[in-house]
């Protein structure tokens, strides 16, 4: 396991790095970034962010405007990739997916798609180890979070529910809540996964939040009332999981699109959220 | 004249649009973004940011981290395009110039580049007028100020000590400064102008600020020292040019780059600093 430096630049008295690195899980080059706060006397805790469809590792970290909050809370980021870069399968499927930009942090069983769309692995067992390892003098590798926005936010639901011995806190801009019910959504996961109800479920955050059961959770989701996939989100069915060990504070936030300028406005409200459960 | 509202996207509880319209000045359809700063008592003051090379109007509306400060100071951001758009002559050339995304902020003389690349009049005259005009209900359209980044600090420092009756203030992140005795901004400058040395230096900020005249002003200069085109930009022959009507704060930011992730960091500095003129 090594990573190459790309790039560093200073922001914020931290420091914005650009790394590459061989995915085994992806079987193809992977990029991320990540944001180390100003040196203090505490290591600090990490907090992964997941982007929505068509993004990369680029677009959270410039236009999100986090790092002067991260800064603020000693918090180190990460901003991974949304899916295999440069592999075959996918290049030439739309924004929805399947394909190039549209991974849905899953794992692909279909024959077309499993060797290298495996964002679920990679983001739980490859980049979670990889960060934890070589980043282990740098943060306090027993603190991490994960939050993300759009295909993002639903990837960060799914995450965490399945894996809250890993996270410490979770919370979500706009997430895909419902993809079953959702046209587009719905298509990429059949493409992705086959027919099979109860496998398509495994990746729906309304099922997965129903089927947690680990230690109770404060859970902070925003939608904006303008965003173009209002309908297509379905965030509110969130709402009617129910579950006594997930404490959903849902916002509507009133004239809200769905872009960064909206994710960028509410930027300092998940970070400090998060640095409840990380300081 | 007339403007087409192209997109809108509320951010920070203002709102940012963009439009486009038919320039005579350019010969050609430019783009431009505002944000219109939340709803106040008081009608907000006009501030413009010109962009570097390579940049449209996109650059600093996504990555500045504008917004928020300009909320907080009720100042109306105005953020044009680089160069003319879509034109025969130009789109040839490199990232420096002559050409598209390198309009230097100046009025060509030569005949490959005059019929477009009139950006000076394009901002101090034509989009000066429709922006005092399209927004004279929505803006307070006696206090406007201007900034820039690299190129663009350039033509702001240009354009305000050239005009310093149309703008109340100046500050520019790591401008060109002394374009006569860099490389390529020379070699663009004279492409555009020709090789008469007094037709160059009306565009040399060095000489622009040395021959100012007009009431005793402040002007900030930020400037990474890990800045890559340090040694081309000059910033320290500001310095030098010892105008007693320019009272220049030059602040040399230890580790910072030419990059947006440096401007971000800096970006509630100088809109304060605009806000103590324009509020």
């Amino acid at each position: 396991m090594s990573i190459k430096l790309l790039s560093t630049s200073k922001c914020f008295g931290g420091e914005i790095r650009r790394y590459s690195h061989q995915s085994d899980t992806l079987s193809c080059e992977m990029k991320f970034h990540v944001y180390v706060p100003p040196k203090s006397d505490k290591k600090p805790s990490i907090l992964y962010f997941l982007g929505g469809l068509t993004c990369t590792d680029e677009n959270f970290i410039q236009k999100g405007g986090a790092p002067q909050y991260a800064a603020n809370c000693n918090i180190f980021l990460v901003c991974p990739d949304s899916s295999p870069r440069g592999v075959p399968a996918g290049e030439e499927d739309c924004w929805s997916g399947p394909g190039a930009g549209a991974g849905y942090y899953l794992n692909a069983s279909n024959e077309k798609y499993k060797k290298h769309y495996n964002m679920y692995d990679y983001i739980t067992k490859e980049l979670y180890t990889l960060i934890s390892t070589e980043f282990k003098d740098l943060t306090n590798t027993e603190k991490q979070s994960i939050f993300g926005h759009s295909m993002g936010g639903m990837g960060a639901l799914n995450i965490f529910f399945k894996n809250s011995n890993l996270y410490k806190s979770i919370s979500a801009f706009s997430p895909i809540s419902n993809p079953i019910n959702c046209e587009w959504a719905s298509k990429a996961l059949k493409s992705y996964l086959g027919d099979d109800q109860s496998k398509l479920e495994e990746y729906d955050p309304t099922f997965v939040l129903k089927s947690y059961s680990g230690p109770k959770v404060d859970l902070l989701v925003d939608i904006g009332t303008a965003d173009e996939f209002f309908n297509d989100l379905k965030v509110d069915k969130l709402k009617e999981v129910n579950n006594q060990n997930i404490n959903l504070t849902l916002r509507h936030q009133d004239g809200y699109n769905h872009g960064y300028f909206y994710v960028s406005t509410f930027m300092k409200d998940h970070i400090e959220f998060h640095s409840k459960y990380l300081n």
